[in-house]
């Protein structure tokens, strides 16, 4: 008799609960987006499902109709009705027996959670420390898959350091972007915004994309271009980006004050025009 | 109000089957092990669960007692009742909401299947055709982690083209193995065995150590050592191993032929070598 086992509880493999069999959990086959609401609209969610239907072509999941996604995250949002919520959701290539092929009954298999975002939001624009990790991800950064092993393991060393986001360094040297967010170096004489170009070593962040066309407004120009982790302790200014955070300056990187130590002019501009930005659109 | 949707069904979040917010979904934050069964015997337990532990401590997932899976998969293994079984067990950080670093309160998750192997077991030994594909996986193949999706992507690619099994090659140009399987070479005049040594780029497969083992048997000297596509291309004879088939002779490479095209001499001599280690061993 064919049977699965839950801790110690021996369950008949036909009583099975089906999340149990989904590939998502068996090989991390499937992607996800994470959006965010300000005071209850959906913000970018039409970046984030351009993003996501690249995602899926890019590992092959066909079948998947973008415009009924749009339409679930919309009715999932109005019903959470939280203001400022954390969208998560993913869909996997489906469920079945474990196998690497699956076969051809596959079904996409979509899940979803509508969460506060809670201290979060308030904690957002406090300064943060970050440390710099080997990058040892695979060599597609670019589709934003469920395989994150390495951003967690980074992540966790980053905290056991006192730190509140992992920096990857691949193997040349450079910075590819932060374990769950990107990065940017501000060179505030040269009024320059630096920070690593688009390909296979990084995600295209959307909150990394609006910040790009938010630059000009702030007075700096932007140069897609790898950085060295000497050259951002020498920078005048750092900061991530993060869907759930938006801008969060860096005045800490592997242990040396950045600039003064405190949050820099530009970093300020910059977290102002996207305030801006945010109350410009309009859902979706 | 805080909710999950799956498809189209809203559930509240109090309400939500506990296996949906495991972390080997949202992250594949978890390892895992495939051991089969001969005849009513448990194959190499002790290998498995010893590799299980070092995986373990690879991504800092500590209190597991190594004991109580043992006897938790003998347990199911009896239970079940299957001769020649495939048992799949992992083991994830542990339950809740989705954040890279979770929090302190993580108690790891059990999971187990116990399936029948099947049509697998007579199909085994059963000469096929592999192809080459780029190497995108991470950094720490050593670690059997639930990261699998470019293995998938890897064997679908290769399914296309008619193969069983895609072989990985790495940026320097070097086989490193397969997908889901250890990859052999065999020069037949010389009487070597040449097998990619361990490191971070490969799994330490227990069917590959085994293989080792009783190279000497069937008259062969190993080495350890990068192969090429070409030089797997002018072997005499080329297999995989992998737990569930054993030994599996390779006889068509990225379309070409593989010495005769038949399964050779001293691939059919460590198939019988294998065999008389299975007979040897007793349970566990």
């Amino acid at each position: 008799m064919e049977i699965a086992m839950i801790q110690d509880q021996i369950v008949e493999m036909a009583n099975l609960e089906p999340a149990y069999m989904d590939r998502g959990t068996y090989f991390g086959d499937g992607v996800y987006e994470v959006v965010r609401s300000y005071d209850g609209r959906v913000f970018a969610l039409d970046e984030h499902l351009e993003r996501l239907a690249g995602s899926l072509k890019a590992i092959g999941i066909t079948a998947v109709d973008i415009n009924k996604i749009r339409r679930r995250v919309k009715r999932a949002y109005k019903a959470a009705s939280i203001d400022n919520a954390k969208i998560y959701f993913h869909i996997t290539r489906g469920r079945g027996p474990r196998s690497h092929l699956g076969g051809k009954g596959l079904k996409p298999n979509f899940f979803l959670t509508v969460t506060e975002l809670g201290d979060q939001s308030q904690l957002k624009n406090k300064p943060i420390a970050v440390s710099t990790h080997p990058d040892l991800r695979w060599k597609r950064c670019d589709i934003k898959s469920l395989n994150l092993l390495p951003n967690v393991l980074a992540r966790m060393d980053a905290a056991k350091k006192g730190c509140d986001e992992a920096i990857f360094v691949d193997e040349k040297g450079d910075i590819t972007e932060g374990a769950a967010s990107a990065f940017f170096l501000i060179l505030a004489r040269e009024k320059k915004l630096v920070t690593r170009g688009l390909g296979p070593e990084i995600l295209p962040s959307i909150t990394r994309k609006i910040v790009l066309q938010i630059a000009g407004n702030a007075g700096l120009t932007v140069l897609e271009k790898a950085i060295t982790p000497w050259q951002a302790t020498w920078a005048d200014e750092l900061f991530i980006a993060v869907t759930t955070k938006d801008i969060v300056p860096v005045v800490k990187f592997d242990g040396e004050k950045i600039g003064d130590g405190k949050v820099g002019k530009y970093t300020k501009l910059l977290t102002k025009e996207f305030k801006k930005e945010v109350k410009k659109r309009r859902w979706p």
